[in-house]
């Protein structure tokens, strides 16, 4: 169905894509190479929200390189968009220049738009295909995809551990355990994430900034707090910069005064708390889906970090695994109770293994029990 | 120094060494390839102890392909030995057949004859360089390089844990936290090994065989049991079929008459207890070495891995890795305290990290604090 060179052009097309890693959020990164007679004659990804979508990018440059875009082939990692957001459909124009084919990796996610926009394409006579390295393309923009079909983000939980899986000694120290290459790579995936969120309980131990500093970045994630009780003081260094966004159990009379105190320093407050008088995990990811989170990177303790596995909120670990272990007494890396039998363990599959530096860098992905019912 | 040409015979006799992992116990593993005019006259890999070392098969074997070794270059991954052991010396044969080259992988690692052969060689006036593809070659013989070097054996603890370093439920169950492909893989690794060691507590808990079941070998490992007060049954299956050695703190009066039943079951009992009444383990290891174990395979419990850790006796982990979460009261997989900085952690590398199966194999080797000194 696709030819070889097809596969080159949209291997190329996601390699223009990761260009946005960083900086396409909300919107997905898009990629799209325009041929004509066999050359390339042109490129682009998606920019910043409110800019030119991928396909529009692709089409000034040919048009910049004296192109003709009639009869043009174009590959583009997601189907065009055919509606009016803060930019105009990209179906639009690419029926307006008469291209003659476009190949599409993917359907648009959101179950509401997909589809519509290859058949504006179809419709207007144009030889359309879908499906070309679909799954390379679904990566590219999971969060996304989490996020239109499931309305939560995609949670990725980043920790550092020992080969025994522990995250620092009974004391609390916990700084290093990976290396100065695993710290830098572990920079690259909050740079890609909407949001980064962490607990109260890592703020009062270390006072972390979550911010991205080991790479370069024009777009800081947002920095999101989880803090039932409201304890986080306003010196904390997750306030300096940007607003943070806290969520807590309640708003009420008790806590108004510090929560003025706090907003005052920067912060924004949402109570969403359930029975146990905790933040409500499972409703705070749909929140954060309505505030446009694609992927969440999520750097807590041990006890969120149990919290948020325990109530099916987390989709892929993001391990580094350093050569060595801490002992017996060390701590957990995610606290949660063993079950009663072997076969009620929490199951994951292996995504990716790579060596990062001297350390080990493990994504593996929660086998949720829908997939398995599924299977 | 070494040619291309150099490169892929010697290469070629690691692959024939290779052929001997399970076989050549207590004695390396060497493969030798006979070159003549650009072709390959003859190969051969060591045979079982007693029988013939790889250059005298690798002869056998041009001969019987009716070539002159006159001239030849002979290709062996081990210096060839120079002393009347159960077969005459290789270093002899090799002048008596006049071969013009002799390219060896590394010398002998036994201090006490190391170079020897070699110098026998140049004496004859044969052209003898050493030294390619020389780490490849020590890797081959890790166990037996060890024993003659350090007099222990190279001792791997095998481990199959879950991604948050647990090995077992907080019951007791642990199988299978791995899979089929990684149970069989664990079996060619128990199979390379001079002798399987475990503890009293697996052979109380899961009474398991030690024995090589998964893949195909002419020769059981040695099983050796560390059972410091001697509390095993003589019913244990790890007693059915060959002798099994014990390790024991003391053998008197006391314990007489269970020992003489034990080994009336085909146990052989040693007793080398240290000052806390337990089995003195490095001394364990220096015994062993004695009776001619190379590699050590552990496969215990978290105490037993525990102690052989603080002790110092264990020289590399082989870790499979399932990708499923256990609970932080689950069983750890070595027990042993955490020590009171992150900077006296003990440091490993990473040797090779593999998928096998579902699962994910990782061979990590204990930096020591000599290793460390040297550097």
């Amino acid at each position: 169905m696709f030819s070889q060179t097809d596969f080159v052009h949209m291997e190329r097309a996601l390699a223009l894509a990761a260009r946005g890693l960083y900086t396409t959020d909300p919107n997905p990164r898009v990629g799209c190479v325009l041929v004509k007679d066999g050359i390339v004659i042109g490129e682009g990804f998606t920019q910043p929200a409110g800019q030119d979508h991928a396909e529009i990018q692709a089409m000034k440059d040919a048009r910049a390189r004296g192109h003709e875009l009639r009869g043009a082939t174009a590959y583009v990692t997601l189907e065009p968009c055919s509606h009016f957001g803060r930019t105009p459909p990209c179906a639009n124009a690419l029926i307006e220049a008469k291209v003659a084919r476009v190949i599409a990796a993917m359907e648009d996610p959101n179950p509401l738009v997909s589809g519509r926009g290859l058949s504006m394409l179809r419709d207007a006579g144009i030889d359309v295909r879908c499906g070309l390295l679909a799954s390379e393309a679904r990566e590219m923009n999971i969060g996304f995809v989490s996020r239109m079909t499931r309305k939560r983000p995609w949670v990725r939980m980043k920790i550092a551990a020992s080969l025994d899986g522990r995250t620092g000694l009974p004391s609390g120290e916990s700084q290093w355990i990976t290396g100065e290459a695993a710290r830098a790579d572990g920079h690259a995936w909050r740079a890609r994430a909407s949001a980064i969120l962490t607990g109260i309980g890592t703020v009062k131990e270390d006072d972390p900034r979550m911010t991205v500093r080991a790479v370069d970045t024009p777009r800081q994630p947002k920095r999101v707090l989880v803090d039932s009780r409201l304890d986080v003081t306003p010196e904390a260094q997750i306030f300096v910069g940007a607003p943070t966004l806290v969520f807590c159990a309640s708003l009420d009379e008790r806590n108004a005064e510090r929560a003025d105190l706090l907003r005052a320093h920067g912060a924004e407050l949402v109570a969403l708390g359930n029975e146990h008088g905790k933040v409500d995990l499972p409703a705070m990811l749909t929140e954060l889906a309505a505030r446009g989170v694609n992927e969440l990177h999520v750097e807590a303790g041990n006890k969120l970090n149990g919290s948020l596995l325990r109530e099916g909120c987390v989709d892929e670990l993001l391990l580094y695994v350093a050569p060595s272990l801490l002992g017996t007494d060390a701590l957990g890396m995610i606290d949660f109770a063993a079950p009663a039998k072997l076969d009620e363990r929490k199951q994951l599959t292996f995504h990716s293994v790579e060596r990062i530096g001297d350390d080990l860098r493990i994504l593996a992905r929660l086998v949720r029990a829908e997939d398995l019912q599924a299977q």
